[in-house]
């Protein structure tokens, strides 16, 4: 049996939903978590403001197997990420030694601050998340985990915590391009085949190159011998609806 | 009085979630929103799920001025947020005669079947929004803009709605960068500063570039007097904690 493992991702940030920042963390984690064979199931992006934050978590966190947040863990005020994950689990959140021991590797003794101690204030109960980039670690209490919003920093933190999770069965995927065909000419025989097919995940991705509109389709499922079956249907209706002469490109995997 | 109009982003579609699609609606509607005074409050992504998306509707619809969302309204059978919007506010849907005659400016009434079709069935009440790419309409009912996900086409929807929409008193904004100043050089007299201005949003964002870490202060706030108040106290203090010879490089408005 195939066995799935659930994530939400929590972005926070102001900066984010000004549109002043463009994100660039969903697009990374979804396609890493799903390489790994957890499913992203729900994304969410709300403001620094401590209220919306903890709704979102509680929300979150009962619902899938973990929430990754990203955003709102440095040095100033509008940090509150921190905080608010206490909140959520309703634990003490105090200056952790141990990320005061990290923090100390980069930064001189007499320049840790009070601002800079608050990147050391991690909730009661919590596993530190390492940072090799800025030393200032992220952590995971219960089924949350909590980085940084800096891109790069971000990304050493999830391949940090990545071998402490639990996955499950890879998503395979076959992706069938047929060029020439608009979704438009296939939309009823594909949701035929859909129907027909209920273990394999199928979408369909009106696509734009210099020739105009084609169609991706797209093939998932968890097991094998489902998906090849599906495939198999799939690109026989293809070959039958698509213009002569035109292309299908079929590519399993990724 | 500054007014302020809200809003929130439903990004609906599976590829989304898998990572296998990067999104590139959530930061330009952000930020077409804050150039218009309205204020995106939420972002929230979710599968081609019809109870997904119901709850999530009904979620943000009765919590913000305006919810926007994207993906789903295509020809195919993965294609459901128009029966999830109709669902969301209880009304019936169906084909629409006015939305049947757009698909008819492009489509040969021989190849107006039934997947295409799809694309006509616009929820009771609604208003629709053209699209002069692909002639496919949006539509907004109630205070629900529902648009297609393919960028391009989603950007001339909101272009056509927007003179629709009520919108607040737009957001000024002033971005002060203290080269060679690091977010914890100064957490803790930019926290006071927030505290004393409390009708100013003051964010801070650690950035980097070849010459290392440095930090961009963002004020934001409706009233002019109040910012101007604010950038002055945060220039201030920025002076007297910068390197000697450092660069601060203050920008209004954007």
């Amino acid at each position: 049996m195939p066995e799935t493992v659930t994530a939400a991702i929590l972005v926070i940030g102001d900066e984010i939903l000004s549109g002043r920042t463009k994100d660039r963390n969903i697009g990374y984690i979804t396609e890493y978590l799903t390489a790994i064979g957890i499913d992203t199931r729900e994304v969410r992006v709300v403001p620094d403001e401590e209220d919306d934050i903890v709704a979102a978590l509680n929300a979150l966190r009962h619902r899938y197997d973990y929430v990754f947040t990203t955003g709102g863990i440095g040095p100033t005020h509008d940090d509150i990420t921190a905080d608010s994950v206490a909140k959520a689990f309703g634990v003490p959140i105090d200056v952790d030694p141990r990320a005061r021991a990290m923090l100390l590797e980069r930064i001189p003794e007499k320049d840790l601050n009070e601002a800079r101690l608050r990147m050391a204030r991690i909730p009661h109960g919590a596993e530190l998340v390492e940072n090799s980039v800025s030393k200032a670690p992220g952590f995971m209490i219960g089924n949350v985990v909590t980085m940084a919003g800096v891109p790069s920093i971000m990304q050493v933190m999830l391949d940090n915590v990545a071998p402490k999770l639990k996955t499950g069965t890879r998503m395979l995927q076959v992706t069938i391009e047929a060029a020439g065909l608009k979704e438009g000419d296939i939309g009823t025989p594909y949701g035929v085949l859909a129907k027909a097919h209920p273990g394999v995940i199928m979408g369909s991705y009106p696509m734009m190159n210099d020739k105009g509109f084609y169609t991706r389709l797209v093939l998932r499922a968890k097991d094998e011998g489902l998906l090849a079956a599906a495939e198999a249907a799939v690109v026989a209706m293809v070959e039958a609806h698509k213009p002569a002469r035109s292309e299908i490109v079929v590519t399993r995997g990724g």
